[in-house]
């Protein structure tokens, strides 16, 4: 008889979109060997993470068990999916696994932050496995919006699980390889225990489409155009970026590719040789000399992102080249839920120059990379498991997933991150609730989330900054009058008067009769001066704003 | 022979939407007698307002001709077109005229300003007309998602000009007068020389459908429900609350009102005589004793803010009540642009209690206020002007309308915010372009976009702040060791040692070894020490703070 169990704990991705990280793991309690499957980032916003450069899981209950880590698995190259790999590959020390042009990604991902690229490893599509302690992992193609996606097949003791990754049931994906029901009922056979499954798409009712609807529309739309075209979608849609190309070449148009990200993805899937056939490319420099209804640029910036190509051409120039009236600009890509004041700002930039531009509101421009309601019922029913636990979406996809599978008649949970569950039995139990949660790159520095540090940067965001410096002498009396410097406040307030003269009156008037056991007492000056400069503010310009009080002693 | 002239010029409204205001002159040029239609308010984000409280167009034009403005005209009470003339009243001085539920709402934000109620003079609806030097204005009954908004018949000496208002052509809006095509037939037969029209809805290419239409579909919703219900929308569209707690009623139900608008919005109504027959309200206090099923809660908060009714339900209580799994939460409204993460912040919190929730994705719960292009295309029919003049949209929607009258034979031109066109003629011309911009309302001072105060709380959220303070005796030597404190920004990092320490130490080497005339001079200082934290702290955790540094000197 065996106390061991296969356990479940999403650390990231489950009750959000984005940042995914999930452990499996299987032993005796508290010593299961542990496997992660992706670990990927957020992207931070004004609105809750101001000056941050990425999130990501916080990965401490990991890193505390790094010693029972065997291997991360990566199922594509999707930054929500690989972003945080090498960020955390120190922390972790675990081999690497991922498809070849994963592999390419996250190899360029371990140079850029300085660690070396030897620890991924590239593995075959299934039926080739990895054995990692007491797991064996397979790589099962699956189609999505980036080449080589992978559901991962993790045979266990307790039995099979099925990872889905971020996935759809498209039987011609244009570049990759297509949905294989034939593999995936092959796959399902032998029995498995639990489907852990893509919710992203789980409200959309009705089948979802192939990536090879969007040619033909494409082509119409660059075939009729007259000036040049700019076509926006996510760099790492290889199929996509091929489908606008071909469509640009055979209208007579030379391709031009924009933005870092773009060109680094095609190489990358030229290098892994799952590209062919992509129409010849010339820079921007041969692109400038060009008639511009002879040109097709392909550009990054899809979300309407300040820096990419896309922002820039409809500010101005980028490398040489810029949009004038007539031209056409297409957004071959949806917008995703937060970005559209970026993007409204960008579509309205190109207005002002007379450009068309076109989005993928007709839905003739654009098909989502993820598995829709129905495609969800035909895998449950393929794959056939004991339990589904979705994973890869908000809370309210979750449940709509859970919801649909127990109308199946499977075993199903909402499991968000942090959630521990037992999928030894025959349904999902939850063990144990992990401390979960974000931690920052904050320029080169990790914090986390709830350290409060983001927090007094929104505050003062809010509500501006006072600095009022004290000097008091060897008595502990003031040297002179207190000195405020104010930022992000108005100058002038009800008094009619400069706020800092006001301020520091009020702040003299204070210390002038203060006792000497406040005077003598750093903390309770402090406060006191804090407190004055914030309702002294509030009656002046209606604001309470951030304070840092200096009280600098002579003796 | 006159060398008088029909000016417009609009101050918002015109390249965006929100903080409508649009000016009128007719006269001899530069000595035209103005008037102004609407004067709104549009809402602060993280993104480009953190801290500020209200955005209004900069009315500095204006206010320096405010002798030559003879009246201020509210087409109807939505923030974005009633919101500010109450804050800018002492700048104008000018009577504001409104039908009785626009003067209704305006009066109450007087009042709460400090001003005085009387200023606003209620007008009857068309024919009636109000005389304001040149101008003659009549209020034309429109449809809207408001009661009682109001296109202007603006007669002029050079002619008749039509102002939409914001409107949609419903034959049955529920609250309020119907569409009236003969109306606008009527007041476009003397010839009208321009139509200056809303363009909201311009890209939206199906006829706009009628407030009427939602009522049976939230009917059966709300009766096949089983717990209690909740649903919210605009406090304003008291034709959609109305169907809302008929539909509750018709359950047997009691309704519930929450949140000070949409008690606020239902009495001005209920005091000016538009509504009648809105089924009985029970307190929340009274709800807090019934039965569930029992309930129907009409709430605050369609757009997810964080402090009305809905988003406080999703978080917990809200004055004694509490949803419950089993719950119903119904959105009656859309999401505006920018607004999708709270909303989805707020979906997902009701998710984690338990709550279906409802959106208008289905399309059945919800329909626009605003004219779709079939709309439009039948007013400029009606009302036959010479020429168009697209307002009340971003760039992209002026253009598109623009573009749909000249198919349709009229003149038309883009004209965006401070452009000032010259009506008097067969086409519009562009005569001058005059300063405009957003004034902020920010704790209780106006202050202007670009005036660099929300500019530096912007760069504090993304940068975080160091304070530095540095005392020099009566020789300008270093009186001890400079002292720094951080805001926002983390305590260690990448030499392992504190942030704060590592900068007073690299500071406290640069003042020992400065030389003299750097340390006379109080600018040589700051800038040498500023520069000294941003390239420390670039070192250190890979950001540059904003610095304020402060000298003290003991002369």
């Amino acid at each position: 008889m065996s106390s061991e169990r296969l356990i479940y704990l999403p650390l990231g991705g489950a009750g959000e979109i984005g940042m995914n990280a999930y452990v499996y793991g299987y032993g005796k309690p508290g010593k299961e060997r542990l496997i992660l499957v992706d670990l990927g980032v957020a992207f931070p916003d004004m609105d809750s993470s101001p000056g941050v450069d990425l999130i990501f899981a916080d990965i401490s209950w990991l890193r505390e068990r790094a010693d029972r880590l065997e291997a991360v698995f990566v199922t594509h190259a999707h930054e929500d999916h690989v972003g945080a790999v090498a960020l955390c590959y120190e922390a972790l020390g675990a081999p690497v696994y991922a498809r070849a042009f994963t592999a390419n990604i996250a190899r360029a991902k371990m140079e850029e932050r300085g660690q070396s690229p030897d620890v991924v490893r590239t593995v075959s599509a299934w039926p080739e496995q990895v054995e990692a302690g007491p797991f064996t992992v397979g790589f099962l193609p699956v189609s999505h919006s980036i080449p080589e996606s992978a559901g991962l097949v993790i045979d266990t003791p307790a039995g099979r699980v099925v990872h889905s990754g971020d996935f759809k049931l498209d039987p011609d994906p244009v570049v990759g390889e297509p949905f294989d029901p034939d593999l995936w009922a092959e796959v399902g056979k032998p029995g498995v225990k639990a489907l852990v499954c893509d919710s992203t798409n789980v409200f959309s009712s009705h089948p979802g489409r192939s990536e090879s609807e969007v040619g033909p529309e494409i082509t119409k739309l660059v075939a009729n155009a007259t000036g040049m075209v700019v076509a926006t979608t996510f760099a790492s849609n290889v199929a996509r970026v091929k489908t606008l190309a071909e469509a640009g070449h055979r209208a007579g148009r030379s391709v031009v590719l924009l933005g870092r990200a773009m060109r680094r993805m095609i190489e990358a899937a030229t290098e892994t040789g799952i590209l062919d056939g992509f129409p010849r490319v010339i820079s921007a420099e041969e692109a400038a000399d060009m008639p511009r209804e002879r040109l097709m640029l392909i550009v990054t910036g899809s979300q309407g992102e300040r820096r990419a190509a896309s922002a820039q051409l409809a500010r101005g120039k980028y490398r040489g080249l810029e949009v004038k009236e007539g031209d056409l600009f297409l957004f071959s890509s949806k917008t995703i839920p937060g970005n559209e004041r970026g993007v409204i700002r960008v579509i309205n930039q190109f207005s002002e120059k007379g450009v068309d531009v076109v989005d993928d509101s007709s839905g003739l421009y654009h098909v989502s990379g993820h598995a829709n309601r129905p495609d969800l019922e035909r895998v449950h029913a393929l794959i056939d498991p004991q339990m589904v636990i979705p994973m890869h979406g908000e809370h309210r996809h979750l449940r709509e997933h859970a919801k649909l599978a127990e109308a199946g008649g499977r075993a199903s949970i909402v499991a968000v991150n942090g959630m521990m569950l037992d999928l030894t039995g025959k349904a999902p139990t939850v063990v144990d609730y992990i401390e979960s949660g974000r931690t920052y790159l904050d320029g080169t520095v990790k914090i986390g989330a709830l350290d409060g540090i983001v927090r007094d940067r929104i505050r003062m965001a809010l509500n501006g900054h006072v600095t009022v410096t004290v000097i008091l002498d060897e008595e502990d009396e003031p040297l002179g009058e207190p000195w405020c410097d104010t930022i992000g406040l108005p100058e002038i307030g009800s008094s009619r008067a400069a706020l800092v003269d006001i301020l520091e009156e009020d702040l003299n008037q204070f210390l002038m009769r203060a006792e000497a056991k406040t005077l003598r007492d750093d903390d309770k000056i402090e406060e006191a001066l804090r407190r004055i400069v914030r309702q002294t503010s509030q009656n002046e310009i209606g604001k309470k704003p951030e304070v840092t009080v200096v009280v600098s002693r002579m003796r």
